[in-house]
């Protein structure tokens, strides 16, 4: 247990806060931990006749396109499950009447205290996109197959994508619920 | 493709740099672009008797103690593959003669630069660890089922270590190289 001695916030952005606190650590030493503060988000597989849909995306930080499953930030007060129908309509114009909770992750708990809540569509229908302003994203329907050698070779290199396809594959092989 | 007007540098952290960059999106718009600059991870699925090494830690972001496989964060010049090494010997003390790449990830590309470097590793002895002075870590051995449940009931929730387990179960069952 590390303990709190004074938070510090040096950046209030549109996405993320960024704190370097002031830490007691569990053996009495002091130290600074430096982390992101991000509300969490939503992403969901969208599978159809045994394809999965994902989008490409240009993704500045890496400076190129990314593919990955529909996802987006939970709003303040919002909840998952809310956030992730949203997303799936206004990315991919896909209305889902439900859908099935694939587990959460911590994608880099080093540095940053995002959630990322995962789930499965299997039953939408389709609607017309309401693209963010500054997005710019194509979408494709792959089979499982295809997901899973873009996954071997690299071509698929999102942390959520990746665990939401091999959850399936192995939910499918039944390991998993 | 989105072009950079600007590099505007934040914060200039120990393990992080925060930017936010004016930029201009394909359409035309104009933009910022917040991102964490971090100098990438290595992280380690060690098997031994079929059996997976999961180190605990706190993590201050979440204020609670974190499963994960062992990793850290790559040294300025340094290759990915030596803070594997380095990462499993200091973290868990055991020096392995040789890794298997199983991958890289991105693990939020949102917001993060960041790219974590897989490695399998079956073939390594003890030594003596050599924890850092802030870190408090304890190490155990789990099957390949009790690791497959434990992500399923939600007590492995980190993105690297679910996905180099999941790739590992996968690997066996022949899909994935």
């Amino acid at each position: 247990m590390e303990k709190q001695i004074k938070e510090n916030l040096i950046y209030n952005g549109k996405i993320i806060k960024l704190y370097c606190d002031d830490v007691k650590c569990q053996n009495g030493n002091l130290t600074k931990r430096e982390y992101v503060h991000h509300n969490g988000g939503a992403a969901i597989l969208a599978v159809k006749a045994d394809k999965i849909l994902l989008i490409k995306q240009f993704r500045y930080p890496y400076h190129k396109d990314i593919y990955e499953i529909p996802a987006g930030k939970i709003e303040l007060g919002e909840d998952p499950y809310t956030t992730a129908l949203r997303e799936l309509e206004e990315e991919c114009a896909y209305k889902a009447s439900s859908l099935k909770e694939l587990g959460k992750i911590y994608p880099t708990c080093g540095y940053s205290d995002e959630i990322i809540y995962l789930y499965l569509a299997t039953d939408f229908i389709e609607t017309k996109t309401n693209f963010d302003q500054d997005e710019d994203i194509t979408s494709n329907w792959y089979t499982l197959d295809e997901a899973l050698n873009m996954i071997d070779n690299g071509t698929i290199l999102d942390a959520k994508t990746i665990v939401a396809i091999l959850k399936y594959y192995v939910m499918k092989k039944t390991k998993l619920k």
